[in-house]
């Protein structure tokens, strides 16, 4: 692409660095932008400076925060009694939009998977095991990908609270609802039905 | 969506603001900027700021630009007796990208469609008449979107400038390189054959 603007190229070369925004799309947005009020491209840019500047991850479980806390921490009407184990802020975000989860968190920063390097020491493992016996947990819920490296990192995590009093538990795993039986794979197809749960168990039914 | 950050959810909303963007994309997008350094974060919504608060648009041929004259126009070296005429910047950068036009532009800012209320008063024509008597110009080659409004437009156009020494041409409609004429739409394949060049003119042959 030939530019005859060194501020718009600029411009979309930025836009261009983001992941799944080739030149085009950034061009489109760019050229979106110039047909804005200067105030609104003054909110979007100082809103993402800001965001970056300003954003502290909460002390208590590594959440996105605001503050030394994050909002879900500092809120005291949630049971602090169970924490939900989970690898990114994406998770956090995608599990409370259910607002089904009544707990904490604690964000992980990733999983175990030593072909990318990643191993125990470079998560937020030791200040979980510290939290469990700081806070009294009594119940940590895993909510990891579904996949050996999530596996791993529960399995490791387990061992090392062995001795303590905790129950641990993972999210359900099994067809999704609207989910087509045909179409599930082997593995997931087969684990829902090694784990199948009694009928009156079985959350949601009507009948 | 939920957030935990009333700073993360700012710029989740201002990314998700873009057209084509939507909230799962901004937070995938926000979520990368604030992973990476802050002097990255900085260039970007500095790029982006500066694009719209610096750019101006030249008083020539109102394409982008830096200073009063964009780069094309201020190029010595381009054929200043020809002008190419599209509707937007966009376009532009299209001809500009395939290196095989050496004369000026003249950006409309959009076409003639009186059902959207744009009339020839909201468009730069009255600049191009103007150019082209001061400027002599001996070719207007339009480069419009090929549609009744395009046709409209340098129907409208043409009128103008019955009186005047100018050879007006547009860009061959036709079937694209690597097209299929088995997909190509009934008026584009007729068209085609109407407008039919002799193979020794056809630029690009090879026998």
């Amino acid at each position: 692409m030939i530019f005859s603007s060194t501020l718009l190229e600029n411009a979309v070369n930025e836009f261009a660095r983001l992941p799944g925004i080739g030149k085009k799309t950034a061009l489109r947005l760019v050229l979106h932008l110039l047909k804005k009020d200067i105030d609104d491209v003054k909110n979007f840019s100082g809103a993402v400076l800001r965001m970056r500047e300003e954003i502290n991850f909460c002390s208590r479980c590594r959440n996105i925060a605001d503050a030394q806390l994050c909002n879900i921490c500092a809120d005291r009407a949630r049971k602090d009694h169970i924490i939900c184990v989970v690898e990114s802020i994406r998770d956090v975000i995608a599990i409370e939009s259910t607002q089904q989860y009544n707990g904490l968190y604690h964000v992980l920063g990733g999983i175990i998977s030593p072909l990318d390097g990643i191993g125990p020491a470079q998560l937020e493992i030791d200040s979980l095991l510290k939290r469990v016996d700081e806070e009294k947990t009594e119940e940590l819920i895993f909510a990891l990908s579904p996949n050996i490296q999530g596996d791993t990192t529960i399995f490791y995590i387990s061992k090392k609270l062995k001795a303590r009093p905790v129950k641990i538990t993972t999210i359900a795993r099994g067809i999704a609802f609207g989910g087509e039986l045909e179409y599930a794979d082997e593995m997931t197809l087969a684990r829902s039905i090694s784990n199948r749960i009694p009928v009156e168990n079985y959350v949601g039914n009507k009948f």
